[in-house]
């Protein structure tokens, strides 16, 4: 296998989607061969299947919360290592198609909405407010959303980045139209083996477990290790544990590598003290992940 | 204003929703004037506006998660109180046309699945091994699904009730067709004013507050309140703040009505120990929530 094949990196296409940028950014300066894919899911499983040697996916928006179908496919569905993050602002653009465009009033036809379910949610109010009528329509990427709008009727619009406007020979109808201005995603590398942390990196730890919900106090209990070690949690999220409503299992994101001492501690104290334990992998972080 | 009129409840409709059968079974000893809305968001704005007296929302699924919709409006966009609590046992179908249907052989032809959000969640499995090709179609209900498949082309489908078959005329498919056979969703009776509180009842309260993120330790000593006074969290849920990536506020939902002294003090000191909190109400609940 040459070089080249060996480092390919699977994304959410087609070209023109916020994973593309991202994956650009993060592999400028190696010789990588991006390969699209057309839902996260099948990503995610092309890492698994070892099609791709790793994959770039969304795991968490600023205004949306967590990647569901990320958290939960890692939690329970494969077994993959995160060793990276990285963040991107995200500007969300009203696409149209220009020839369709242009013998129309602006705004008011707008009939039909089409994006990936994420931007959809982060322009909330923006559709609300502006276009209260329009039909929405789900795809798995905002780059589908743009071919569709350009090959589409009038009325049709998508929600994309500013790239795919040029990409599709789209019309920008309205830009930033999310719902915040810190508009954020956080993006993670994911592969099948964990990569050698360096002493001087920064890191943080994804950890994944399911305590005894019934019992009052487990969650303390669980926290306890963390305190007692002085270790900070930067996020604590809760999912259905998929067996019964009420059941939940915890993510949490730690400050620290597992090449630390303190987090080995940790890690086992919480494997020890849980029905159901496992580690996502310790991954080099932005500086200023929370800003 | 008459009885009747005073008692009027928002639901997510059209006819044969999940949510008109909970409202149903909810209301079905008084004379409620039952309203439809077409979203989620309708409902509570709704109720908020005081065009209907309560409403009947979903707020959690039990393979899914939090409907995000429901406890961000009602943390972030109005302010009503949850009253009770009523959890619902989902299957989902499979339903097409059955007109257009016979003409086609089984299975292989459904090109394109309409429903709501939630039940393609629940279903994600059974689409990705049985209909990996086809397209999917987010509608705001399971009835507007319905709907578009019984006026619709061959090929389509719709995922709703049983009983969306029957009111839309449309044939089985396959029935039962969720991802876990323990599939329920936990709906609540929102309102403008908290209802008296009954001593015998059985209560939860829902809490929902913002702690300082940046501070190590800030989850723990907010816990510590809950545990010093052997108060069960039965839930604990993080969403986006809405301000920055990595700042959160917590959805505590708690055994207790803040009729009991011990509830009222927890609220209280967790109102000192947070930057931002909401008392989202005590209501009753049903005895085996969690099985």
């Amino acid at each position: 296998m040459s070089k080249i094949q060996a480092l390919s990196v699977g994304f959410l296409g087609p070209k023109g989607t916020y994973s593309e940028e991202m994956a650009l950014s993060i592999y400028a300066k190696e010789e990588a061969a991006l390969v699209p894919y057309t839902s996260i899911s099948a990503v995610i499983r092309a890492v698994e299947t070892g099609e791709v040697s790793q994959g770039v996916v969304p795991i968490e928006n600023s205004i949306e919360g967590s990647i569901n179908i990320t958290l939960d496919m890692l939690a329970h569905d494969v077994h993959l290592f995160i060793t990276q993050e990285k963040i991107k602002s995200i500007h969300n653009y009203l696409l149209v198609n220009g020839e369709t465009w242009q013998t129309s009033p602006a705004g008011e036809n707008i009939e039909l909405i089409i994006s990936h379910e994420q931007p959809l949610a982060q322009c909330r109010n923006y559709i609300n407010t502006h276009f209260p009528k329009a039909r929405i329509k789900v795809v798995e990427s905002t780059s589908t959303a743009a071919s569709l709008v350009a090959a589409g009727k009038v009325g049709w619009a998508a929600i994309c980045s500013q790239r795919a406007a040029e990409i599709y020979n789209l019309k920008i109808a309205a830009g930033n139209i999310q719902d915040n201005d810190s508009n954020r995603t956080r993006f993670v590398v994911i592969k099948k083996r964990p990569d050698a942390l360096v002493h001087d990196g920064l890191y943080k730890t994804l950890l994944a477990c399911r305590i005894n919900g019934e019992r009052p106090g487990a969650l303390y209990e669980l926290l306890t290790e963390f305190v007692k070690r002085n270790i900070n949690i930067t996020k604590i999220e809760s999912r259905p544990a998929r067996t019964n409503l009420g059941e939940y299992i915890f993510f949490l994101d730690i400050d620290g590598g597992i090449h630390s001492e303190t987090i080995r501690e940790l890690a086992a104290a919480v494997e020890e003290k849980t029905l159901w334990f496992k580690n996502l992998g310790s991954y080099l972080c932005e500086k200023n992940s929370r800003a």
